[in-house]
C-alpha cells in the first residue's frame, strides 16, 4: 500500500495537466494546449505587419492573461506594451515584468483607483481610460497621494455601445480636465470599435471602422486647436487592424485574438473572401479533450464541457476533422456526433474554442506543444483577475 | 512615496475581493457573494426533506466546488457525502476531509484511473460510474495495484443522452463483470436525468422522470434475480428530487443547484405553477457588480461580463430590481438598460447568474455576507479542477 504522504507532493493531474517532455498522448484532459509553431508564426506576423506600417502594437493581454505570452509578443512581435481590462490584470503583468500597461477601461472603485496609482511604484508606465468628469479628481488624488503619475486616455465610444463619450466637445472637456489635474497626464485617445470585429464581411467591417476613424480624426483636430497632443491614439482588433493602420489617425494597435485564433473569429472573411483562419492566421489554441464514453454507437461523450470553455460565441469546432462534430455542451460533457463510429474511448480531439478570451479564463495552464511533445507549461497568470 | 515592498504582501483586490468585517459596499467587484442566511435556509430545508422522506442526500459538489459549502451541507443538511464529476474535484474534497465521494462520471484515462484508485488511501470511500466493459479491467488493475477498493455504479442513460447504457441486459452484464473483478465492488446504479431538470412545467418533468424510474426499477429487478443488490440507487436534481424520493426505487438524491439557485432554475415551476425561486428556494448566490461607466444617459456599463459568469443558460437577472435590466454581455462589460437613469457610477447590483455551476468555476472566492457585512471568505476549492 502506498504511503498517503505521496499526496502532499506536486502532482500531475491534481496540480498540472502535464509535464515538459511528455508525449501529447499523456496529457490529462481537458486542458488548453498551444501549438507553439503556430503561436510564434502569428506573433511574428503581426509584429512584422505593425512595424512595416509604422504602428506600435500594444498587445491585448486580456485575451491570454499570460505573462509568458506577453513576453513572447515583446520578443518575437516587438510589442510596445500590454493592454488589459482590469487593475488586477495590470498588477499581474507589471509584477511579471511588463513595463508599459494600459488598463483600456474605466477604473472607478476607490480601492481600485488606489491600486492603479501604486503601479508606477513598480516601475511601469500606467495608463487608464476616462469617460467621466467625476472620475478625474479621484484619479488625481490617488496619484498625488502615492507621488505617481497616471496617464489618461479619453475613451471615445465609436460604435461599441459600451464605455466612452460620443462627441468631440465631450472629448475636449475631459482632456482639458485631465491636463489640468495634478498627478495625471493627458496621453491621448482610446477608440476601440468592439462591436464590428466579428462581422463576417470585410466591407461591413471597413464601413464601421471608417465611421470610427472620422470621429477620432475630428477629436484629434479639436484637441490640437486647444493645444493638446495625443501621444497615443489606440484601437484596432484582429478584425480591423489594417483599417486603423491605414487611417493616418491611429498610432497604436490593440490586437489580441490573432495570436491564438478561435472559431468565431476564424469564420470572418478577409479582403479576398477567405476565412481568416485559412491563411491570415493559424489556430494556435486548442482545448484538448478525450472521449470518456461511447455507449451509444453514433455518439462520443468527451470530457470538455462548459467548465472547459465558454460557448457564448458558439460551440467549438473539431480541428482537422470533418467526420465528427461537437454538437452539444453541458457542464462537464460534450456530445460529439460520430455517425460512423470512428472514435474510441480515450481518443483525443483538438477543439477550437468558440471564443478564446473567456475560454482561457477558466483554465490554470497552457500546455505548449511542438512536434507531438510537451515543451513547456505556462500559467494563465491573470486567470480570474476580475477586480 | 510608498515602498514597493508593500506589494509583496497578501492584498485585498489582487488576491481577494474583500476581508471579513468589511461593509458590503467595500467589496471589490465583480465577485461572487453568498447570502449566508439564504444559503443556510436552502441547505437545512433540503436536508429536512431528504430525512423526512427516508432518502440519503449526496450533495453535488460539482456545482459549488467548495469544501466549506460541502461541510455546511454535512452539518446543516445531514448529507451522506459528495458527488462530483472529475477525479481532481474528488481529490480536493477528500483532501478537505469529505469521507465519501462519488465521481458521478466515467473515469477512463490511465493516469486518472490511477489517481482515483489512490483516493481510498486518504480514508475516503471512493465510487465511480461505469458504462463500458473495457473500463472494468483497468479500474480493477489500478485498485489491485494500490491495494484499495473502488466501488462502481453502473450508469443508466435514462434520458440525458450522455454517458450510460440504455438497456437492462447491458446493466446486468456490466454489474456482473464489476462484481467479478478484483479490487472493485458493485454498489448500485447511477441514473440522473439531466436533460429534463430545467423543463418549465412540473408535469413535463414528472413524465420524464417516470420513464427513468421505470428503467431503473426494471434494472434493479433483473440484478436481484442475479443475486446483485444495489446499495446505492442515485439520481435526482433540483428540478426532480420529489419524484425520485417518492419512487420507492431511488435511495440517494444528488441535488446541487438548490443550495445557490440561479436564474435558469429559478424560472421553472413547481406543482402549484409557482416559480421555484419564489417560495421553494431562496437566491443565495449573486455576482456583485458595480457601474463603471454611465456616459450614455440610458445605459449603465457594469464590470461583470463573460469572465465573471457563464451565459450558456441566458443572461443574469438583476436581483430585486425591475427598473433596470442586464441586456448585453461582453468579455469584461455588461450593459444594463437604465431607461430612467437611476444608476450612478460605483452603484452596485446583485446579479443572479443564468447558470450557477460554470459561473462559480470562473471565480476564486465566495464572499459570505450577512446583514450587510462580510462574514467569511471561502475559496472555490476545486475551481478549474477539470481533469
Amino acid at each position: 500500500m502506498k504511503d498517503t504522504a505521496d499526496f502532499t507532493e506536486f502532482e500531475v493531474g491534481y496540480d498540472i495537466p502535464a509535464l515538459p517532455g511528455m508525449d501529447e498522448s499523456e496529457i490529462q484532459t481537458p486542458c488548453l494546449i498551444l501549438d507553439l509553431d503556430a503561436l510564434e508564426y502569428n506573433i511574428a506576423k503581426m509584429g512584422d505587419y505593425a512595424k512595416s506600417h509604422g504602428m506600435r502594437h500594444r498587445v491585448h493581454g486580456k485575451m491570454h492573461k499570460s505573462v509568458d505570452v506577453a513576453k513572447l509578443q515583446e520578443r518575437l512581435g516587438g510589442s510596445c506594451g500590454v493592454c488589459c481590462q482590469k487593475v488586477s490584470e495590470a498588477e499581474v503583468f507589471v509584477r511579471g515584468g511588463i513595463k508599459d500597461v494600459l488598463v483600456s477601461n474605466q477604473v472607478t472603485q476607490p480601492a481600485k483607483i488606489d491600486r492603479l496609482a501604486r503601479l508606477p511604484l513598480l516601475g511601469a508606465r500606467t495608463i487608464c481610460c476616462v469617460d467621466d468628469m467625476a472620475n478625474i479628481p479621484n484619479l488625481s488624488a490617488a496619484a498625488v497621494k502615492h507621488g505617481t503619475q497616471i496617464e489618461c486616455l479619453v475613451e471615445i465610444d465609436c460604435g461599441a455601445g459600451r464605455c466612452g463619450v460620443t462627441s468631440t466637445p465631450q472629448v475636449v472637456e475631459l482632456a482639458q480636465a485631465i491636463d489640468a489635474a495634478e498627478g495625471l497626464r493627458f496621453s491621448g485617445l482610446q477608440a476601440y470599435q468592439g462591436a464590428m470585429q466579428h462581422l463576417d464581411s470585410y466591407d461591413d467591417r471597413k464601413a464601421k471602422t471608417e465611421i470610427a476613424i472620422l470621429m477620432v480624426a475630428d477629436a484629434i483636430d479639436a484637441l490640437k486647436s486647444q493645444g493638446l497632443e495625443c501621444d497615443i491614439v489606440g484601437g484596432g482588433g484582429t478584425g480591423s487592424y489594417y483599417f486603423e493602420s491605414a487611417s493616418g489617425v491611429f498610432n497604436e494597435l490593440q490586437c489580441g485574438s490573432y495570436a491564438f485564433m478561435d472559431a468565431d473569429y476564424g469564420r470572418i472573411h478577409d479582403k479576398d473572401g477567405k476565412r481568416i483562419d485559412e491563411g491570415e492566421w493559424k489556430n494556435a489554441l486548442f482545448i484538448l479533450t478525450s472521449v470518456m464514453s461511447h455507449a451509444k454507437p453514433d455518439k462520443a461523450i468527451v470530457d470538455a464541457g462548459l467548465k472547459a470553455q465558454s460557448v457564448d460565441s458558439g460551440l467549438p469546432t473539431v480541428f482537422g476533422r470533418t467526420d465528427v462534430k461537437y454538437v452539444k455542451c453541458s457542464d462537464e460533457h460534450g456530445v460529439v456526433a460520430d455517425p460512423d463510429g470512428v472514435l474510441k474511448v480515450n481518443d483525443t480531439l483538438r477543439l477550437v474554442p468558440g471564443h478564446c478570451d473567456p475560454t482561457c479564463n477558466v483554465h490554470d495552464w497552457y500546455v505548449g506543444v511542438r512536434n507531438g511533445k510537451v515543451e513547456t507549461l505556462w500559467p494563465v497568470s491573470a486567470r480570474g483577475k476580475a477586480y
